[in-house]
């Protein structure tokens, strides 16, 4: 591990200042408000007693995600996906990246016929929006089934939770394996991964790309070993914004 | 004018708590983070240079207004509209509303060929969203034009902001007209009216509908006078916020 | 009011010649064909008994319209809106104003569970489409109510129609306020205006817009003014239409 | 040939009541509003000099048509195409239809680079909908093709139309051959067929399809007698429109 | 006829060498890769225990098709329509024919409530692609059935296929009538002409357009036999497939 | 690694049967028709000489591809997207792995102003769709490239290729990781991982799910070294196809 200086002044292993605030809707079930740096995430989770007809008396839940930036959340102007009257290939695939990670720390019978819909809306973006999603999104679930229990839609005992989940990208720039990368760094790395870590540090996603040269599987390895560390400081985070 | 409280404590004519936080953004040319109360809208300017094909080369810059709505702003979650992949007819009227609100204080001469895109999108709905929006956007285009000017690409004697402007919705409640309503007021009004009034106190728009029993002359200038003064007082807090 | 004439010949408080024909469709079961000057609106409404799943055993009916513009209706061609895949802002904004004007006067529990759609063609253009269409989709609305009537869809004592509604355009054309602007002179006006009334004379809707210069209080009394008389007429052709 | 009388009264070899009203629209550079019976297409022509991008500098012209229904224009209300945000397939069949058909009596070269569109608009339907659009938009074309040599995007002595062309219905029911089918022939018939005829006698289109039993060559050597006759009559009224 | 040699060979009345792959895909019910000659054309049949809602309790089944092309099935590629968000007017009509000619050899009251969607993927194209479509259609719907048959969905004595159905093009080059259009034959076609016929030997559509000049009664007559003489060949190579 | 047996019989680190048929298609100007037991992808390379607008005059190529699966790849049958209207998420997502992977063996300035669309067509799906259509795009890109270099459209010393790519799944299913998983292996297995990785043995993606348990680096490794073999296997394959 390097410890040169990045532009932002950080450390090769060191997160952005990460804050998630809590119950930032007055209407969501649960939500969060979660900033990795400049990268601002608004996180509201939905909750619906019942779930998708196709799921219908099977005695199990649905958590599903979806996932939007605002048109200028970026430095220049994108056109609204509702006026070009279709939803883009990269929003589709993190919407589908967000809901795998949140389901892979739900048991769905636990949560019984309920359904959860996590949007995660990008309020202002600077690389990492769907990491900063998954651990913003962790937290609004969480507040989710808790309004589900208390409201008697969960069973008191029932566990629907059997982890938490947060995500970091990580990527090698200049040969040097580094966190957290801000939109800057993003452009400029070879390689490119975001994995998605339990609480108990387990994998749920490991995808990386090579986005200039291919990498090899010590790269791999430097990569993986950052992320899981980034990933426990999240969960830290995560731990003392529901506590 | 009546002096009975309303539920939120508020008499007949007074606005809800109104806080417009400048430079929200930090990619936007200008920005602003607007509440009406628990409406909360966040407008981003986009500067370009440059205009439209079909107007090039008359010497006139553009301005326009996209309206949206986050999927869980409101107290039930709506589905995208990207994902339905059409713009529902009420976000249309809205967009184009804001924009001939724009319009009405822009000398597109004196802008230039340039254009600026107002993006209003809603993180949480409590009635008044689209008054809310304009009064929003006006600081955001304020200040994009600030940037253009900095940027030399408005001219620096030019004045393309020949006035400003804010709007504010009035309401007949059980017989009484009412400034600035909040949802839980709105679903009750017999009649629901929005003006959009510049600094100097005329007219851009005033769109009045009979959601119950239609109005006659007396009840509309009772409206129209409430809207009046409470864009009087939104001027005051754009004008502090710009100073 | 001045007595200045126009470039067709009408005074400044003169209607267009209208004309409705009624049950121009073999089709529908209330239709009629409007002409307000070169203005041709063809209305038909089509009465179905029952409601939208939404509505279903609330004991009330629902009024809706949609308005279109056939491609060559105007002086250059438009593309279609199937074509284009989707309906634009104006369509959407006009057929949403056309149906709030009509049920402002139904009384949909009087209607019971029953669906009246108003679908208002444009097939030629020249200004005022969607205040002919407002006054024509009376006619057609009436005489679907009867039709109703006539099969025991609506009892026979019930009385939907609570009052008459009928629309006209105004505008303030160099400083002079002016009842049912044609095209040429809906282009040129500072300031325009759509006003729907009912029969008694109370309003619906009043939806002022400056195009140009913002209107003050006097200018906005002096449009209201042309606009209820005009209505007024539009009144009493409609009477006799259906007498 | 049988001479038992149908529904309407009409012999089996006789065409309904046909009337083509040239001009129809003040803004159309060429327009007809055409009856078969209570079958009423609205057409117009748009003119327009240049051509579409991908036929620039080839020294041709080109003619196009767009067929559409309105939502009532049937017995029972059918939803809009523009609502629906896709053009369905029997409608785009029909504009191709009447655009080859078109076509088929136009020198491309002759007409030189101008671009004509045909709009067939059926303002209410009662069988036979696509061949009196044929009939009527060619009424259409031939006085758009006028108005282009009055304002010399024609040349003089160019002769642009080289026939006329006309269409007509034709089916089997009850084993009898008949012409011009009304809608409750239309979906009583075994065989339906439309023929597209030029002035002169030749076929353009011949589509003939079996509803019920397939058919031998017999009965359509029968029907194909029937419809050319027909188109003969067509023809001749086309002529008598336009003189 | 002609026996002038074609570009590949053939004499005027002479099909390209025509394969049925059948049971080309191991999960369909029914399946055919069919060939004439460079045109290959994936025909797949799904059956459906069931009906549409609108055919529920009716005592019928129903039969449809879906055509498509790969991008690059044509010389040059095409964009897709999936991404293009519309279906083409070409595609809609040509699935339309290909779905009324088999269900001009289906009883579908013997077919019972089941649903068979055929879908006929044009994986290489050179002329004749919907004939071929039809063609190769017919073996994968009668293989269909049979599954159908076996699985109990469709009565041991029901014969649901009242006849076989075949289609090929013919067309009238340099005034020689030609049967199997290959694609360079076919953009040079004056007259260009479907026929789509029964085993007996009837007539289930016939579809003559006249690409350049218009045809006469002699030249109809000329192609109608060599389709009916082509389709009997088609006919032949089906059942020995099916054997 | 373990020896026990598979449904089809093989041992955990064995490939299916993989064939690939090189140029498959009469039109593409590359193309292979890759097999990985019984799922089949047709691809097929589009050379274009000329670049998308915004890469014009930068000296550099453009690689993208295109995944669909027709209808009836699978064992129920999928509505087509071009009919929905839209692209699912899920052919999104592999479309974007497909460019991804073939553009990270491509030096796009060797590869010059010119364009490569590869449209993979998944013919019959059996699981590993997306690694086949990749191992099979390799080939089909490298003949377009050849072709280009033939037409003059590449230089002739310019190396566009600048190493070989495959694709394969692993997973593990029981605890034992797997290569290659079949359907019935890849519904059933805990975590699913595709691997790209190039012909000298570097990773251009690993992307791992858990699909059940979270999973750690023991077992992450083992499916790492599984898929980085199978890669050895495909890349000598790909080889013996392009001798």
């Amino acid at each position: 591990m390097t410890d040169s200086l990045r532009a932002d002044g950080r450390t090769a292993d060191q997160l952005r200042t990460v804050t998630i605030e809590r119950g930032w809707s007055a209407h969501a079930e649960g939500s969060a408000l979660v900033s990795f740096g400049g990268t601002k995430v608004l996180c509201t989770a939905s909750f619906t007693n019942g779930v998708p007809r196709w799921l219908t008396g099977k005695g199990k839940g649905w958590v599903t995600a979806e996932y939007a930036m605002l048109p200028r959340a970026t430095n220049s102007r994108n056109d609204r996906e509702s006026i070009k009257g279709k939803v883009g290939g990269r929003t589709h695939e993190i919407s589908r990246l967000i809901g795998r990670a949140l389901r892979a720390v739900v048991d769905t019978k636990a949560l019984g016929e309920n359904t959860i819909v996590i949007d995660c809306d990008v309020l202002q973006a600077d690389g990492g929006t769907r990491t900063a999603a998954i651990t913003g999104a962790y937290v609004a679930l969480a507040d989710a089934i808790e309004w589900g229990r208390s409201q008697k839609f969960i069973a008191q005992r029932a566990t629907p939770l059997v982890d938490s989940v947060s995500a970091v990208s990580v990527g090698i720039i200049d040969g040097t394996p580094m966190l957290d990368l801000a939109y800057v760094e993003d452009v400029r790395a070879e390689t490119d991964m975001n994995v998605v870590v339990t609480g108990r540090g387990l994998f749920v996603e490991v995808q990386g790309t090579a986005e200039g040269a291919p990498f090899d599987k010590r790269e791999l390895d430097a990569l993986l070993e950052l992320g899981v560390n980034g990933c426990a400081e999240l969960r830290d985070i995560q731990a003392a914004t529901l506590a």
